[in-house]
């Protein structure tokens, strides 16, 4: 399967760079691309710039589609194109997954009205605001709503991209990947502790 | 103060990213390069490729080197003229991280004999054999002696990266940066859930 992961002017690093590092690994299963809206070098306050294809090679779909978060998505929530663009990639390929504010930009195209979804705990506020009739769920690690896989901030799209691989493999495949980059994951869609934090 | 983060072809992602994740979000304390032995675009079997500048722009020295791990380790410690690049950064930088089997590369330098170190567990016997006079360090999921810090695997340098902040700006101030991105930071760095299961 191909992941195609958005990139934008500001993307989060670990939004993208977390997911890539266990989609990477699994070479016999899936291949990875990087994608923008015009194409070219993507780069972030982090110092991080990435050469992107542009989004019309996904013109027919793809397999996953990643879109991550990151202060870059406040300013795309309202560039009309890359939400177009992304609305019709998600219709037609086989999986969505959005990692931390990615979640907004997801939100805008409307494909996730009354659907699960989750997003950073600390832009929660902002991120409801963007679909006011999708189903947020202020606690969770990640969801999941038929193809529409959602995380919570930054380091929970790790936890979800192994959810992901648990929910196609098994939780055997997935725990092995978790073991191998010697990450603690949070195997529970449901327990979050960063609610309790930000929320209470 | 600078972070200068070593490239090699086949690092590991997340070795990378974890750590610049962290560090790229203090703008104020903290900015990031990318290096590699003779400059250019350095990639992985993950698909990601990025800038670098040559390492010879480091020859003065910098305040922190990190250098990833990753398969490329197997072939960069018989590279003479990369271990001597890192030998004669390291000793003039102020502090040196290392993530995963990045600590091989630090261990052919030689300036770690004597000193405790660890590394990703599953590499753990190979990684010995490249510093026979390190105090390596099976059980650890992070070490620190004066100006080096070693790491296990993968996103063990997360960890290891907020425990350096920690030292260096306070535990409140690390642990706040760690629930920004919403990661559960293992903070001792003597716990090791890892070795009991690969060692044992």
């Amino acid at each position: 399967m191909h992941v195609a992961v958005l990139l934008f002017e500001d993307f989060e690093t670990l939004d993208v760079f977390g997911p890539v590092e266990i989609f990477g690994r699994l070479k016999d299963e899936y291949s990875i691309g990087f994608y923008s809206l015009t194409g070219g070098y993507i780069g972030n306050s982090h110092g991080v710039s990435h050469l992107t294809l542009p989004l019309e090679e996904l013109a027919d779909g793809t397999d996953i589609f990643l879109i991550p978060g990151g202060y870059g998505t406040r300013k795309e929530v309202k560039n009309e194109k890359l939400i177009r663009s992304i609305r019709t990639i998600s219709e037609k390929c086989e999986f969505v997954l959005s990692v931390c504010t990615g979640s907004a930009l997801l939100a805008r195209t409307q494909l996730i009205d009354s659907k699960v979804a989750t997003s950073n705990k600390r832009a929660m506020d902002w991120v409801v605001t963007q679909g006011p009739d999708v189903n947020w769920q202020r606690k969770a690690r990640w969801t999941v709503d038929g193809k529409y896989y959602t995380s919570s901030g930054v380091s929970a799209g790790i936890d979800m991209t192994l959810g992901f691989l648990s929910d196609r493999h098994g939780y055997q495949f997935a725990k092995k990947v978790a073991n191998e980059v010697e990450y603690l994951w949070t195997e529970d869609k449901d327990q979050d502790p960063f609610y309790e934090l930000y929320e209470n």
